[in-house]
Order: structure tokens, then sequence, then C-alpha cells
């Protein structure tokens, strides 16, 4: 059977290059970075290059980096972290609407202790008016989180403007770059942001290493306290291959950056293009050019997300219908709702993203195989016979 | 130049057959186990056999796993979630004096939300008397935390005992078992533990995996939440290459405790009867026999075990001088403290902690090596040369 796999932003695979920078550390290299013998400082050393790395791929500096287990650990760090860190200054946090569950749970988590929070809306391509984030800053509002790129309708924030708002009005910005960091071009003194969140499985490195930057001079409270690793932010021992593989990816990602976008671009175009025009009642979500460039998402009338990606992974296709983080709970997606979509509608999601080295034949076999799948659902959907009964004259 | 790593308690090696395991999750099967698609599915499958596995060291069911990331995040999560599930039951914790940070940190932090604490001590081999528990419990205490076995001073605590007596009066028991787990057997339904950390790095598995055992029925607040992964009480992608050597190391911990303890228990009985022989004011510290079977630990009169450290490094033996998360903090440790050492001799710390494949020739490098070390400095210390003045009639 073809296969082809369009699931970028549920996991990319391990790059090459990043798997052999971690194989030494899954061998003869295991010292702990904390040991101060020799074995220990070979270790400290990889983890203190993997910084830089990173740092690297954001314009910050290596001593701005923290290292945690994943994207959402970002997220909860960066939220309750600075929140509890500014408590004095006020109470009171902004969010966009369509924020990730870990960076919106954490601040309702904190409503149970007294902070109270602002969700800013956002327009029908899932956009953040960074107007709108003004009106929401109160003179309490200690913290603003708008996230740089969304990873199920693939729309790119206007954080710059949004972190330049805050910033002007002593608010600190935190902006969950999860979904964006590797494959957007990102400098967090361009952007001005404080805090930012982001995931080595999100671009080519491995699962379980991803890092949140803090600007130099704020202060944060740990989410996991013990030991002095990671300055005394983030207790534990480090996940040494994790971070060397984070490392190796983050500068790849920062060679490779413009290449791979290239490559992936003309393909997401493609699909944006061609699917509402192969397929009836095929509507793009998110916004039709500012988004990810690997990153082309639909909502297909009347049939469920849920089905067409079974169907398509019988035929050798991975897709998402939406984020992997909480596909199991069967809800429509917060985002979509909050773009207005309807409820029905939001329940036919489906997210293409493209991994580098996808191909045309991955294409045409998508092309191939999506129309006919979405044909058979609808003959079994009750809302689609509905719908050609009230459109018969 | 001869090696020999004596630094167990920091960092175990990788298992080969561990590697070997981890290697396809680092490869071909890529998915996010919680993707609907077969791509997803089989890192999911991967996972649930590595929950087996590590529930099958324990003597637990798998749905009582939970993945994190380190043991101080399983400390971090049954030490702030159980507090905060179960406050309206009451706002009172008991530790012992001797726990690692990753639980005392979290304790004072509750603290600060209005949660009290009673610290238990122990005896001057580490020992905490299940009697001191009973008599610090009170109405309203709700949980209460003692290490299974301690790293710095390879004690063994009667858990079972303090278990059943924390059960007798309705009050949660966890037990950071991290120095434990895979070097002793361990039976949560013997022990009566409601909670239990333990970490893949002290049973030669991966660095960044570890996990969290929670009795079936016991509730729990999520410390990264976020998405639905691990039944919705830790978020974030799972590390799946990192969980299944977890399980590996795991299954291989089960299988070959009994042996591996027969080879290494020996090799500690001699440090521990020949080091205190050879070498003038070398005094063993924690439990002469109820220990951990790969740990000797001492305390070194007159000097620091810091440059001792440095020392043995500089010929090849890698030895640790307390607890690996502190040992940059160069702070007298409080485990010792806690055994009535006083503070000068709590500085003089070394532990020996053995990997398997230790042999004779490591053994003898050791007895050669170090009481030269111990000599060296001994000249350059200025309490020695005190010490030397008093002794002279």
């Amino acid at each position: 059977m073809k296969k082809a796999y369009f699931d970028h932003i549920a996991a990319t695979p391990l790059h090459p290059e990043a798997l052999q920078a971690m194989l030494p550390y899954l061998g003869e290299v295991y010292g702990n970075p904390q040991s101060l013998h020799s074995a220990g400082q070979q270790a400290l050393a990889a983890v203190e290059s993997a910084r830089e790395e990173v740092a690297g791929l954001i314009g910050a500096a290596s001593e701005e980096i923290f290292f945690v287990s994943s994207g959402s650990e970002a997220n909860n760090f960066a939220i309750r972290g600075l929140a509890q860190a500014y408590q004095a200054k006020g109470k009171h946090i902004v969010v966009s609407a369509i924020e990730h569950q870990s960076v919106l749970n954490p601040v309702k988590s904190l409503e149970k202790l007294g902070f109270s929070s602002t969700s800013v809306a956002v327009d029908g391509a899932g956009r953040v008016d960074p107007g709108d984030v003004e009106k929401a800053l109160r003179k309490d509002t200690i913290l603003a989180s708008v996230m740089t790129a969304n990873s199920e309708v693939g729309t790119i924030e206007p954080v710059a403007e949004i972190a330049r708002i805050c910033r002007s009005r002593s608010v600190l910005f935190h902006t969950d770059a999860v979904a964006a960091a590797g494959s957007l071009p990102l400098d967090v003194r361009a952007l001005g942001a404080d805090a930012l969140s982001l995931a080595g499985d999100q671009f080519y490195g491995p699962k379980g290493a991803a890092a949140l930057f803090l600007k130099k001079g704020t202060r944060i409270l740990p989410l996991i306290e013990g030991g002095i690793q990671e300055g005394g932010r983030r207790a534990g021992t480090e996940n040494v291959a994790g971070i060397v593989g984070l490392g190796k990816a983050a500068a790849i990602a920062k060679s490779e950056m413009e290449a791979r976008t290239a490559r992936l671009r003309p393909f997401r175009d493609l699909l944006i293009e061609e699917l509402p025009r192969r397929v009836e009642h095929v509507v793009l979500t998110g916004h039709r050019t500012d988004r990810l460039p690997h990153h082309a998402s639909f909502c297909v009338e009347f049939i469920e997300g849920e089905g067409m990606l079974l169907f398509l992974d019988m035929q050798g296709i991975s897709v998402s219908s939406g984020s992997a983080c909480t596909s199991k709970a069967l809800k429509a997606s917060h985002v979509l709702l909050a773009m207005g979509l309807d409820h029905a509608l939001a329940q036919g999601s489906l997210v293409f993203s493209l991994i580098d080295g996808t191909g045309p034949e991955a294409i045409d076999h998508l092309f191939e195989v999506f129309p006919p799948v979405v044909e058979r659902l609808r003959k079994m959907s009750p809302l689609y016979t509905q719908h050609l009964k009230e459109r018969t004259p």
C-alpha cells in the first residue's frame, strides 16, 4: 500500500542527523550532567551546546533557554510560573480564544487561586486583532499569551504587534510557538516576547524534549521543584539524549528552514486550491496566505473528521482531524468554534500538515483517494441526505 | 587510564537491550500516540506495552502507571497533585527529614497555599521510626511521604509499616522509590502505597522517562495540564522512545534484579569493610545492612567530598559526594545533618554506588587510588593539621 503522512502537527519523524547526535548519549556517555566528575561534565557539555543551538534558532541567549519535556510543559511552566512570580503586581491574564489547552487549562487553574482572565476573540480566519488585546489589558494585567501560529488552522498571529502593545503597558508577553518554531523564522528580540514555548517534535527533533525561552531578568516560579538543574528553575535529571537531539534539530531547522519552506509551500497551496475544487462542500479553515508553510486545513461538510481520518488511514494516508492532544475527546474544536464555524461543520475538520520529503506522489495519492472517501461517507450521512432533499426543487 | 564508575545514584548506563527496543521509535515509528491513524496507534501500542512492563516491576496494574519525565516530576506530581486533590479533607502533610528536594520543596510551596507540614526525624543510620510517623499524624493530615531508600546514605526505610499506619488513619501514603526501584523488590500491594515514584535512569533505562504509580481510585490534580494524555492526568506528547526504554529496563530489572544484587552486594560489603580499615577517619554513613545492595557511603573526616571527588576523577574514578541534584550547591547535605552528623564531617561525604558489571579490577583500582588521595588532601587540610596537633601529647 502507498503511504503518505500528512500529520506534521501531531509529530514529525526524527531527523537522521539528530538521531546520530543522540546515540552517544544513549551509549557510552551516560553521566549525569550535575555530577562533578568527567563522566558528568561530558554530558553537561552536550546539554550546554544544545542550549546554544536552541537559542540560535530563535535569536536568544543560551542562558535564556530552559529545557523541559514537552511543549505542554513549557506552556504550563510559563503561564503558572510567570503568573505566580508576578502576582504581587496583579492577577489578571489575557489569552486568545484559540490557545492550546496547555495554556487555557493552567489559566483556569489559576482562577481557582484568585486570578482572573480575559479571552480575546478571533476573526473567521482565526486571527487575533492586536487592538482587541489592547482593549483587554487592565491595570492589574500581568501576562498575555497569544500563540505564534495555530496548529489546527495554521493561521499566523500578529504576535510582534501584540508584544509591542504588551510592552508599552508593562505586561509580560508569552507566545506558544510550538507549531511555529522550526517552520517560521523567529527572533525573540524582533518579536519582543518575554517567554516563548517550543518543542523539538515539531521540527524533526525527538519527542520528550522541548524548551521555554525566558527573557533575561524575567522571574518565574518553577513548575517542577527540587534539584538545581536549569538554574534551579526546572528540577529533574536532564534528558541528555533528547536535549542533544533537540539541539541538533534546531541547528538543522535554522539552516534548512528556507529550503524546506520552498519545498513544502507549493504542495500546501496545491491542496488549498485543489481540494475544494475536487470535492464539493470543502471549506478552507484558517487564513489563506498568512499560515504555516506546511499546513492546509479544511472543514468537510456533512461528515465527521474522525470518519474521514479512519477511512484515509485504511488507504495509507495519515491525517489529523485537529489537535492530537484532544483527538480522542471527540469534541468539536474550541478553535473552530471560536472562529465562528457552526458545530456541525466544525465536526468535519481535517488537517493536512506536510513533513519534509513529501513529494508529488503523496499528493497524487491523496487526490486519488480523498474524493471517493468523502463520497462514501456522505452516502452514509443523514445530514447529507437531508441537504440533498432540501436542494431538490 | 583505568576507568571505574561508582555513581549509580547519579545515573546508570542505558541497557543495550533497552536501546535496541527504543531505536524503532527514534526511526520509522514516529507517530503521535494520540493520533487515531495507524502511525499513531503503533506508537500507542508501544507506550501501553511499556506501561505493562513498568506495572509488572512493582506489582501494579498498568492503568495505575502514569508516565512522566523524571523522578523529580513524579515526586512533584504526587505531592502537589494529591495534596490539592484532597485538601477539602485537611491540609497537613507529613514527610521525613531526609526526603529528596523534589518532595521537600513542593511541600514548602504548598505551605504558601495554606498547607502545613511536619518533618519526621531520623536516627543516626538515617532510619525513620514508624512510631514517629504515627505521632506526627493529625486529624487534618491527608498525606505522608517517606522514601523507600535514601540515595545519599543507602538506608532502606520501613515503608510497609509506615504505609500500614497511614492506611489505618486514612492518610494517603506516597513513597519516593526512585533510588530503590529496580534495585529492591517492590510490590505496591504488599507495600500498601497509594503512590510511588520511580525513574528509569536508576535501573539502566534512559534519562527523561519515569513514572508515578497511583493506586486505582486515588484522585490527583495534574501538574502539567492540557491534552488528554495519561488519562488526562499528565499532558504533553509522550516521549515514546524514552517510555519504551523505561519499559524494557523495567522488564529486565524484574528478571535480573536477584542476579544483579548477588553480583554487587559482595563488592558493597567489601567497600564497607575495607575503606574504613584502609584509611583513617573514614566513617560509614547510613545503615550497615539495611541498605541498597549497590550502595556504600562514607564521611571522610577533615576533608571535603568535593575535593576527593575531583582528585578521584583525575584517576578515572567517578564517585559522588551526595545527590547530583544538589552537588553544585556546595551545601552540607540535609540528609547527613538530619542524621546528626556535624557540619564539618558532613562536608566529607562520599558515595560509592555500583553499576552492574563492576568487577574486582574496579574495586582494586579504587583501593589503590583512594588512600593516597585522602592523604594528599589531608596534608592540605588545616582541620587535619589542627587535629594532629591536638593529638600530640
